[in-house]
């Protein structure tokens, strides 16, 4: 049989690692990675550098191109299935000519695997198609939701509220829909102008970049827009999430 | 200057620590428990092994019972609140009573301390109080909902859908608000009846009693109910989670 790791890695920070992940990728021999190019690649080389810290020799490391998704249509679920369903084929053919019989092989995933990740639904894509056939394990991570509450010292949930998870296209569309709102993939600082809330926003979560801000929306818009601006522009590339909280003053 | 760290401990399997909560737990001084009596006999355990295998040499234990919460009152908030503010009251002795000048203390939390946990709400609590200052840092960790999705092998978001955290007592009077909820602190299977909903259910996620059931709500129900009332008759207690995702045929 052949055996397929998808192993969360945490947010940045690679002491988020956990022991289970550290067993994992110390039991790997073939590590898969599904590249997306000079922009992230930051991104790539804290995952190399997890796998030359805790790998257990003899490994081997499969790579290949990402397909670029496309990024122009408004129709933003259509765009991203097609995209997972290329990318589907293109971890398939890595498996494919790379894992051999009663070996194990590894998919490093950024936070945990179940937060806005397409890699379990990649992976469901390639076993119902049946040209390869595997078992997996799914390893859970610190997601960028978890970093972000610990580095602003905030409970993620008050109590007895509900708490909503959504993106920033969701925000922009319908604002926020509880007391409690985190958001994740916003391109355009879609909390502006929500003037009852307090957010508390970060950048490069467990990263030496880390930029964490809090405050009033009302007073602290602009900076997050020109800090992001400005760290997006020196990095290449940026990943913020925050955490929308209704004051207290306007009843929560 | 004194320093307290609040780490998060992961949902039950020891290889949830992350290797910043190993290290953290290597820097403590003292270690505070505040205890839940007998009946969570199995969770402080987990804690006591944890600090006996990461802990280094010479650390100390401090150990308070914890004041009983009222759980006959309709008024869950308020008593909430009042537990909260006696358990702070514990802690701060415990703190000032044990925690030299230059040392680190630590609580152990279950899970991710973000996650329906009253533990940073407590150290605000007695911060604000005045009675004795700290500096304090908050590791994350592994939350149960991490561990149930991780178990089943799913996604916790489906691609631009939100998804919904909420109690078991906002379930029974609310209905599920999204087609994707996680319920957590459910004693009573409030999802009975949400014929439209495909249920992952896991108990006593991560540890050696660990349960899983899944399927639609209308076939899994009796399932569920009599398995954890028996576990829970046969472990003295029980911890349970779910999400709660709509089924495709109702349009997700
Ligand atoms: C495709 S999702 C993947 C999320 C990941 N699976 C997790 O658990 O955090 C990418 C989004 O996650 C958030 N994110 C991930 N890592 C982050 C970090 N280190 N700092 C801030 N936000 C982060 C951002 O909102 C980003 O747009
Ligand atoms: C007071 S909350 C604490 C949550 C914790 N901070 C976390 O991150 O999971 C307790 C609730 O968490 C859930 N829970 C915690 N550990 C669990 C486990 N090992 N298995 C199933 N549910 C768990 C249950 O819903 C339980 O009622």
């Amino acid at each position: 049989m052949k055996r397929l790791l998808v192993i969360g890695i945490g947010a940045g920070d690679p002491d988020h690692l956990t022991l289970q992940a550290v067993k994992a990728i110390a039991a790997t021999d073939v590590f898969f990675i599904v590249d997306k190019g000079e922009v992230k690649h930051d991104l790539i080389r804290l995952r190399l550098d997890m796998i030359a810290e805790h790998g257990r020799e003899p490994y081997r490391i499969a790579e290949t191109r990402d397909p670029e998704r496309d990024r122009t249509t408004p129709a933003y679920t259509a765009a991203v299935e097609d995209w997972r369903s290329r990318r589907s084929q293109a971890l398939e053919s890595l498996i494919a000519e790379h894992l051999g019989e009663g070996e194990t092989g590894a998919v490093l995933v950024w936070g945990d695997p179940g937060v806005y990740d397409s890699t379990l639904a990649i992976v469901e894509e390639i076993l119902e198609r049946g040209r390869v056939g595997f078992d997996y394990e799914v390893i859970p991570g610190i997601s960028s939701i978890a970093a972000l509450t610990a580095r602003h010292r905030i409970p993620l949930t008050q109590v007895a509220h509900p708490l909503h998870l959504t993106t920033g296209r969701r925000l922009a569309e319908s604002g926020p829909t509880a007391d409690d709102t985190v958001v994740m993939l916003d391109a355009h600082c879609s909390f502006a102008g929500l003037s009852d809330f307090h957010i508390y926003w970060g950048a490069y979560l467990g990263t030496p970049q880390e930029i964490l801000i809090s405050g009033p929306v009302s007073e602290v818009t602009e900076q997050i827009r020109q800090t992001r601006a400005k760290a997006r522009a020196e990095n290449g590339w940026i990943m913020d999430t925050y955490l929308l909280r209704r004051s207290s003053e306007s009843g929560g």
